[in-house]
């Protein structure tokens, strides 16, 4: 049996309510959490970490349908990002601002972030044995 | 007659196409057009110069939508912002990338941009004497 087949599959999981108390995630979940979501980079501001990732687009319209679609996964979700619309990208930040941290929530966001940008066909499929 | 009455009334102007070798704003300029958009500060990037102006909403949802607005308005001139949308607010930011500097557009949009919020209720009319 591979890695990959008992790694998470955030794709199936619910953002889970956060309190100010919820727990940030440990360096062990992170190591098993991080290989799911490759293309993002870890980036701290004002000591706060957050998963980054930017999306290439055509043009500004394209950068603001697709601020739009992510800004709607959110809402559905419950969590929050930034979404930094430029002409030809949007730059998505997720981190979660009650435990000034990385929740699982933020993973799970990120994954589903990516999974919305295949549907739209921004980027390609994971290759084999990245994601479940 | 007040000098009101002599300002430039942006809120009337459309961008123009904009060159690489397109006039940056003068500091004569610069001087007479700040004052038309008192609410917007001054930021440096990378030392490019930007009109940067915070807008406050109640949620998520209405960040979105004020991001999608202003978006809009962007398209329509031709000269496309930075929208950083984040729960609660929007950070919109003007500059003029080909030139590296600011641009008389950046201000025309920054108008207009008061203009929208004013009209979707964000924000208030402008005292008497610091706009035609």
């Amino acid at each position: 049996m591979s890695d990959a087949a008992d790694a998470p599959d955030l794709l199936s999981e619910r953002c889970v309510a956060c309190r100010r108390d919820a727990p940030r995630v440990t360096d062990e979940e992170a190591a098993a959490l991080t290989p799911l979501i490759p293309d993002w980079e870890w980036q701290e501001h004002d000591g706060v970490p957050r998963l980054v990732r930017t999306f290439r687009v055509s043009n500004f319209r394209e950068a603001l349908a697709l601020t739009q679609r992510v800004g709607e996964l959110a809402e559905e979700e419950g969590h929050h990002p930034a979404l930094l619309t430029e002409w030809g990208k949007v730059t998505v930040s997720w981190w979660t601002h009650k435990i000034r941290g990385l929740h699982r929530n933020d993973y799970i966001m990120a994954a589903k972030t990516d999974a919305l940008a295949r549907d739209v066909g921004l980027i390609g499929t994971p290759a084999a044995g990245t994601s479940t």
